[in-house]
């Protein structure tokens, strides 16, 4: 006998095979390509993994891991938003509108759940929230400086611009690597064209 | 003042970024081009994630992540094995190697622990490694299915060794699932010629 359930939860997880083809705007770091927001979310996870220990406060890392897993998948829907891009003030109604669509592809309980682990994520108010935000700065941050400048280069982002978009997010949720990125931030200014 | 750890730990973390290099033998659902192994992990991630409440036995959930997150790390080093290529019994001490180094890179106890779970993985003795195994053979063929035969085609695979190189490791991590993928691999196989 098949379940209605797993049917739906089987339909949800072939939706968001999707996310694969979603670019970023940071390369890979071997500069080969673009980074798609599967591996994106698959490489946070392991930064959650790796660097718990690094939170501004004690997490629960098996929550900071299904919120990182699930983060962008409204991005199937909504696209990406790069960091350095026009703001766009109907972004976040639409990535409201994906999540719930697709959450809602899920059977119920377990569809609420995960909508109410997205929204707290993109709440960032929670220790988890906001140790899983600050990964989610600092690994596109860690890309441009160990890609020559990525993305701050193509967007003529400047020293000042680099601390106000990245400095709060990731000092509030992991104080230990906002303190080395600052440094490699200083670094790369000081030899670079753009300061 | 920089730690020692938390260098090590970048450097794990920079290092694994060479699994979005590389490539399966599966397809993307979208036939768009083929599926590399980091995003399949985060996939696999995701699987267990929604379907834990499937697993043969109860699981804890957490662990079952972490597992998938690393259980491909070592292909960085020994590449992918195809499930219906020509088995090399020197692939698993490649493998065994290649976890050695990778988790080397990581600080002594992270690294320790690291090793120990992709072990386990790898042993499939355990209720947790048991339905992570049944996950990363579920998720392949879900996609042959889906886009007409895949891999199945492409390698000439038949009925009866689709049922015996996945049936057993699916029922017995996740008997549901291998109940209706066997309903998929019966109306597969009876509407095409390579039966």
């Amino acid at each position: 006998m098949k379940s209605n359930k797993l049917h739906q939860q089987l339909n949800f997880l072939r939706e968001i095979d999707k996310l694969k083809g979603v670019l970023r705007q940071s390369p890979l770091l071997d500069q080969s390509r673009k980074e798609n927001s599967a591996e994106h979310s698959w490489h946070l996870a392991m930064y959650a993994l790796i660097l718990s220990e690094h939170a501004a406060a004690h997490v629960d890392v098996a929550r900071v891991l299904k919120m990182l897993l699930i983060h962008d998948i409204v991005e199937i829907d909504a696209g990406d938003t790069p960091l350095h891009g026009t703001q766009d003030s109907s972004q976040f109604e639409r990535e409201k509108q994906a999540a719930e669509r697709l959450f809602g592809l899920l059977p119920d309980e377990q569809g609420v759940e995960l909508n109410a682990l997205w929204n707290e994520f993109e709440g960032a108010q929670t220790d988890d929230a906001k140790f899983a935000k600050a990964l989610d700065r600092f690994q596109p941050l860690l890309i441009n400086v160990f890609t020559g400048g990525g993305t701050w280069v193509e967007g003529g982002v400047n020293y000042q611009q680099v601390l106000e978009r990245y400095g709060p997010t990731i000092q509030r949720g992991a104080p230990a690597l906002w303190e080395l990125a600052h440094e490699w931030v200083m670094a790369h200014f000081d030899q670079s064209t753009t300061q």
